[in-house]
């Protein structure tokens, strides 16, 4: 039997779209001689779909897809992820299933048993949890299909009571199906593949995994579809972060092997994280234009890392002929600023303008200054200066059809140290999920050939350039110290005295916890942050505003 | 036996507060010779304390708060909300319990079982369903002990499989008790009590509930505690939006019999929707003050029914001298706005101030003049007035430590018809839950006895006055139209073909329905809107941006 893995990229509720795909791929497969073409979970209409899944008429264009898709399923059969209407009238409304199409209709639903609710994943909001479960029976083959979080009960994380593979395999299958939407992080391949490996090792019997790719807003798929084999080993890999179908060969002998048909072996082993990180982002800064049907980005930059690496980035993304930079200096503004950016700027061949701040600046200054008089120059006029340069980028923006790319990065937005309404403005995120110190590792892996990054930008000390000689420092840790602290709070989920114990200042602690807590009001307004880490801003860290703990 | 129902504000994770208050509650109803007191459901820890629930740390505190609270419960029991870790590995890491304290420790732990996770609800993120149900028996008195969605399941709404009371019921209870974390919408008090007046109909016993009041960020909680009797009649109940505490006497003679000790009873019988908005709205803007430790709330009035509005509300909520109203008037602004706006600030007696933005806007049109050239006035310059307006406010609250409260109303939110960093900022979005027709509704109920709100804002045609003779209609339908298809999408979740099938235009339905998805992107950066419907912008409706459903 010949077994296709399709990872495609799909448009949430973009029906015609994803089924058109899905067809041609069944096409491609057939011209294989294919038996078993195998898509992605919830694959008709795209994941996270979220609370478009509330809508009937939504779920019937689904429908329609897999009514579709299973007329093109004549001498091969295919696995489609797709909702199913609940038949019984308690619980949830949906099914979240795996459609097996043969013969031109559909053959058999299995409805996946564990639903992931943590971190992004809202799946009990939508769905009601399967509770059968058998085999299918294909060409004399024995499946034990299932869908993602299905097989994530292992020994070492047990989110759950049930282990869906534990009665399967009382029916002795050949080979296990798992069809996935399994959101990239740089934890998260190493994670997954664990997870395969496990499963492959316990049951001893093959995977066949597919993966979604792409980007939908906050979330980007590395894909990752693969084989591991009955004794745990991964046989071979789709490609990461791009679109790939790959066709293998099983033969029983002594016992099962796999072969891959017309297709060079593309096993990546041992990954670069940062490599990985870099691809990720300008997946998903592309994705989110070309889904929202825009084609150019437009970035202040200020001379420092930061927004440096996010033109180089979007640059990556859409193409130099797509990226404009904009300085925008202020009396507080570094002469070095200007001119690191443009030889940045030049380097990457795009488009750049200088356009001053000051008169804007004083302008508001004169108009408030019946209200301000003779208070001192603070916060509120560094604020001025940064929502100054926010309404000329979205004048910038909205004039001429362009998307605005926010520059904050993860230490930032935890402790608060940007302006609302100001630099922490863009329609998407795209280093949010970098904290500082992994921002100077991300410029080093892009300048590891040759400086792309002038060394001067990755080398000054960090400054908002807000007011005279200002440094982070001045606020701030040492970044190193900040980004651990934070790291054992946000993604750790430690207490005071816990990261206490591991070696910081009991008061250095309490204060930059205290500013974590207080600072979510903005967050809370923050753009779309492109997700690379275990536990992003954004839907997957829920936290209250008005909230009194640790603050 | 006397039953004490104490109806509190708490404020999540400040649990020396909110332990201190039941405590306190614990001593006034001792004074009543009562025999147990009622709290809500996560009584310790607020509820919704959200992912602060997954730090261990959060859950000791609320350990703690328990031990504390027991020590006090000497001749008198109390029920008390709070985590309790599960103790079992698979599974969830905690219940949603109700603990039953006396004689100075815990008794009973009464979990959860029907865990709501729809709209704002997602308690599957953090807790295992309870599934043992075993009735309390105090003082000769069998209590069934039920918390919140575990009296949800009745016959017409049947979200869940299990309903614990089928199970408690064989066990001959002699009352229901229910605590609850029910937050307040313009439909909820109706729908809450007739949840209650089923569950004592189906099993014929009374029931005593006890619900959070108060507001935690976008959600509002009406209290409405009330007691209802073995034939389903609502034989009191505590007073709304306001912390409050009763006590009833429990005699059994042929039957159960209920009498109020040492109060009047307070049925409200029907209520008026838009008295119970304006309070929702007023304890929603007071509360996130209070809990965010501010006092004071600057407004920009623009001569609009929906600043007028946010900016009485504030006044009720804050008082007079904490309100300060900004006229913001530019060479688009008609001489009426400013004039409306003047007598209105004169009524409420809080202090204004008119600062132009032309001198802003003209520096920015200058400054902007090499890139935008020739090109004709449009949506840019818009944005650009109402920008600078947020940069002026924004300067005003940070420099004299005010809350600038965001104007927007539901059916611009819905379309996107306002200017993200401009009109849509904002610490909280007061009337964001209210469509245009609703808030006409809402001025005239306040306007009911005496001329607050003036007549002329009331009655002229809606305008953004961002150019010469702007008004809605030139870009909306007339908002009676809007506002019932947005209805019908936003809270019935109803499809295109389900809407046109009402009656109104086939393209205006698509062209309204596109409008409100391809804006999801600006609502991501809204700010909290408090709740008073069924279904707010914000955590409870979870949409794509990037998706292309009807888009």
């Amino acid at each position: 039997m010949k077994i296709t893995l399709s990872q495609l990229s799909f448009h949430t509720g973009n029906f015609s779209t994803n089924t058109k795909k899905m067809i041609n791929a069944i096409n491609e497969a057939k011209k294989c001689g294919s038996d078993l073409i195998v898509f992605a979970e919830l694959a008709t209409c795209g994941y996270p779909a979220r609370d478009f899944l509330q809508f009937q008429d939504f779920i019937s264009l689904a429908q329609k897809s897999i009514i579709e898709i299973a007329a093109h399923c004549t001498n091969i059969a295919a696995i489609v992820g797709s909702p199913t209407v609940n038949p019984v009238v308690h619980g949830k409304d949906l099914y979240n299933s795996a459609y097996f199409l043969v013969d031109g209709k559909v053959q058999h639903i299995v409805n996946k048993t564990l639903l992931p609710n943590y971190d992004i994943f809202d799946e009990n909001r939508y769905f009601e949890p399967g509770t059968l479960h058998h085999i299918i029976t294909y060409k004399n083959y024995k499946i034990a299909l299932t869908i993602c979080e299905d097989l994530w009960n292992i020994n070492d994380n047990p989110m759950y009571i049930k282990a869906p593979m534990d009665v399967l395999i009382s029916e002795n299958p050949d080979f296990i199906i798992n069809i996935a939407a399994s959101p990239y992080s740089k934890t998260q391949i190493e994670t997954r593949q664990n997870v395969l490996k496990i499963n492959a090792l316990k049951y001893q019997l093959p995977v066949f995994y597919v993966n979604h790719v792409g980007a939908q807003t906050h979330l980007i798929f590395d894909g990752g579809s693969c084989v591991v084999d009955a004794t745990g080993n991964i046989f071979d890999e789709l490609q990461y972060f791009s679109e790939d179908q790959k066709t293998y060969q099983l033969t029983v002998k002594e016992n099962l092997s796999i072969d891959l048909c017309d297709a060079i072996s593309t096993l990546t082993g041992i990954r670069n994280k940062y490599a990985d990180i870099e691809i990720a982002l300008t997946l998903g800064i592309k994705q989110y234009f070309d889904k929202l049907g825009f084609k150019k980005a437009v970035i202040g930059l200020s001379g420092g890392i930061d927004s440096a690496l996010v033109v180089y980035l979007a640059t990556k993304a859409l193409g130099p002929d797509n990226v404009w930079a904009v300085m925008m200096p202020s009396q507080y503004s570094s002469e070095h600023s200007v001119n690191d950016s443009l030889l940045l700027a030049a380097r990457l061949g795009i488009k750049q303008n200088i356009i001053s701040i000051e008169k804007t600046f004083q302008t508001l200054s004169d108009t408030l200054q019946p209200y301000f008089k003779d208070t001192p120059f603070g916060l509120t006029e560094e604020n001025m200066q940064s929502r100054s340069r926010a309404v000329i980028l979205m004048a910038l923006a909205n004039k001429f059809g362009y998307i605005l790319l926010n520059t904050s990065n993860k230490s930032e937005l935890a402790v608060g140290y940007g302006t609302l309404y100001g630099d922490m403005c863009g329609g998407i995120s795209v280093i949010g999920d970098l904290y500082k110190t992994e921002i100077y590792q991300l410029a080093n892996h892009i300048n590891r050939k040759e400086e792309i990054i002038p060394v001067n930008i990755i080398n000054k000390e960090p400054s908002a350039e807000l007011r005279p000689d200002q440094k982070d420092s001045d606020s701030l840790p040492p970044y190193d110290i900040l980004d651990s602290i934070l790291f054992h709070y946000i993604e750790e989920t430690k207490g005071i005295q816990q990261i206490i114990d591991h070696g910081f200042e009991p008061d250095l602690v309490k204060k930059i916890l205290k500013m974590v807590n207080i600072n979510e009001w903005k967050r809370w307004q923050a753009p779309p942050v492109l997700r690379v880490s275990q536990k992003a801003f954004g839907p997957g860290r829920r936290v209250p505003i008005s909230g009194k703990y640790l603050s």
